[in-house]
């Protein structure tokens, strides 16, 4: 059979990638395919850079739409990334017709109801595991290995420069600047790294999980998100002595217990046993676990970003598309792993109505009586504490650091205990509330 | 759609749960199926325990081949186990064009290409996601989530028995009998647990993966397999001291350098580096790594067996089934992951030629010279040494341990120097010779 004819829109990272490892394993992938896939055709502003990448038997354009137009082309790969230009050529390639695979998190967490409309209404498929955690396959995972399941939460590292830079804090005791910067100079992070370090690629991916678990929309609108810019190396040594990691996390959780049902989706610096296995993914590799009523817990780990890690999911998602190329659209895994007409619309949960344990750091004078005021305080509002960590303070200083572990509680209530022990005059700065999940 | 029909041959631990799973989550699985998938025959030699679990409305009968034979069945769950009955209901569920969904990995593992080309020449499925590492979607991800990938090794902790005794091992320092005994108690090992103990079990999966990740026929005759039943707690401590933990791996392994191709196939204890995620897996826990060489390190975890866990992935594979029922079999995943008329026949190399590092322990008379007279019999067969402990001897003891971690050498060569080394004078017992893998 003729190969998959496959057009690239942009021909970056990730492209290069897809194009080596196509090149590279072709034998293999046409043993498991049943069928050569071949990348025919690319587009990209760089036209010479491209045809440097490609070589001289890939068409090179600078305009995606002579892909999509082009009728030999079975699948278009969009690698662009945001939500302009790669929504319309997602739009108009799946309007003609054709299979569409992207890595585009923040297109899909964001317009993926539209665009997955749009495909079901034309017959084809959006595929998207390079979309979470580059290579490791948690969609495929998510939406066909775990179908047994009603699935009750899932908590993911899946933001690597993050992690690096949490890991570098930590080994070293450093704070945020001074690594972000290394992470900079080593190519961890961006230029402009405000997607990674506030939190919202974590919860583009998060938000995509969530769907995907639940069976609802995608609805990124509704996300809490925090980012690990006001993170303290203070916190991260005492988190360490009570047995704790700082990880940024991608946390959404089923709440049953509130009434018609709710879904937690939030992202934000999170406390985690140290002896969890994510707590011991380091540097920029993700994991994400997955617990489910039947499979209990799971976890998924590698790495979640890079050229050729992600390249090996486009092309999983190529091979599946080829393998079904042919076949009646309902013999696909739908995509967001549930049937289109029954998605619900369970509601996200304001953040006031999550329920994390809290780590608490407050300066305090050090004087009598201030731990019974503030231990006061929490069981007024019906908050008990788990652990209790007061440095002694040195010689002659007159205040100190109290460091406070709750069991869970509903975020709204911690917010009230909150603003009472702030208003306290023994308490000397800004509170440091950090959520805490034991992810057992 | 009428649901789909699902027939059971055998309902003991993973039978039940497959039931109970079925049940509580029917919603859940058909939202995502498109169609409910129900159990309606059920047959077990104990037909009125099996009454008492699946109630009044599905029919129980003590023949397997009444299950077969029912053409309102589209789907046999085979969960009796071993090469026996097993294998002859398999064969003629599959001649009466029934998909089948097996836990079987003995079966698999030893009749694999037999049932296998079966199934084929019928056009069912035959799928096994159940028969390695339990719930962990292990198949799916070497199947399907890896296909990009020219997969270099894998190395899993595949069976949670010997997983749990290792673990209780090293954290009660106990010996071999003693935590087999409580484990046997505590229903983590079987009454006869030989299977599990001698690495065989482990042997029936990595067997599986091996097929699948290089695109070769199942040959479990070829591997090689030890079990934990003579490792001594000492080994565990000097292991831990240099920074290692013990697990019982099931390892595969493509072999580029040698004439032709080859793959080593083979199992057995394994000193593995305590920082690797895969070291920290503890208790009856499984855990696989794959190496992929587009998306590198991935790694798996889960549980390894248990009846919801296990269930988990038999309910998968009938959710993929009901998917493409009705499609055509070019549709499907080959059942090794590759066509069937793409395998390879690299041959399984003899251990022999396998290359990994050693841990040596040898216990040797106290006195001058003994290990220069070592060291120079590794160097004589090319072993070169990664580090050595030598435990100081107590006042007036004459012997003492001498512990040798080596670099990778071909294990014929080890086994020569091993040879010499044991026919020192100064050698007092038998060498405890462990191989190590830094799996990086």
């Amino acid at each position: 059979m003729k190969p998959i004819q496959v057009g690239l829109l942009g021909i970056g990272t990730v492209g290069s990638g897809t194009f080596k490892v196509l090149q590279r394993n072709q034998q293999e992938i046409r043993r498991r395919a049943g069928r050569g896939i071949e990348i025919a055709m690319v587009a990209d502003l760089d036209v010479e850079r491209a045809k440097g990448i490609v070589g001289e038997g890939v068409q090179v354009v600078n305009d995606g739409r002579q892909v999509i137009a082009n009728p030999a082309i079975d699948i278009v790969v969009e690698l662009i990334g945001g939500y302009g230009i790669a929504k319309t050529l997602v739009l108009e390639a799946i309007a003609a017709g054709k299979h569409v695979v992207t890595a585009n998190k923040a297109l899909l967490a964001v317009h993926g109801t539209e665009i997955f409309a749009a495909a079901r209404a034309k017959g084809v498929v959006v595929a998207f595991e390079a979309a979470v955690a580059g290579g490791i396959p948690i969609i495929k995972a998510l939406r066909e290995g775990l179908t047994a399941n009603r699935i009750e939460w899932i908590a993911g590292i899946i933001n690597g420069t993050t992690n690096f830079i949490l890991s570098e804090m930590r080994d070293k005791g450093l704070d945020f600047g001074t690594v972000l910067k290394e992470a900079q100079r080593l190519g961890y992070a961006e230029a402009d790294p405000t997607f990674d370090i506030e939190g919202v690629d974590a919860a583009h991916k998060a938000t995509i999980m969530s769907a995907i678990a639940f069976g609802t929309p995608v609805r990124f609108d509704k996300a809490h998100v925090e980012g690990i810019t006001k993170l303290a190396a203070a916190d991260i040594r005492y988190a360490e002595q009570l047995g704790y990691r700082i990880k940024l996390l991608g946390i959404t959780k089923r709440r049953d217990d509130v009434a018609g049902g709710g879904i937690e989706l939030r992202v934000h610096p999170t406390l985690v046993p140290a002896k969890r296995l994510i707590a011991n993914v380091e540097g920029a590799m993700n994991a994400v676990v997955v617990q489910g009523d039947a499979v209990g817990t799971t976890l998924y780990y590698g790495k979640g970003a890079g050229s050729e890690p992600t390249a090996s999911a486009v092309v999983a998602d190529l091979v599946d598309i080829t393998r079904l190329a042919t076949a009646d659209p309902d013999h696909r895994v739908p995509h967001l792993a549930f049937q289109h007409d029954a998605l619900a619309d369970t509601p996200i949960l304001p953040i006031e109505q999550v329920v994390t344990s809290f780590y608490l750091r407050l300066q305090v004078a050090d004087q009598t009586g201030v731990l019974s005021k503030i231990t006061t305080i929490l069981a007024e509002h019906d908050i008990s504490i788990d652990a209790v960590l007061q440095r002694e303070s040195a010689e002659g200083e007159t205040k100190t650091d109290l460091i406070i572990l709750t069991h869970d509680t509903v975020e709204g209530r911690m917010r009230e205990a909150l603003a009472r022990m702030q208003a306290l005059p023994t308490v000397l700065q800004p509170i440091v509330a950090l959520r805490k999940e034991e992810l057992s």
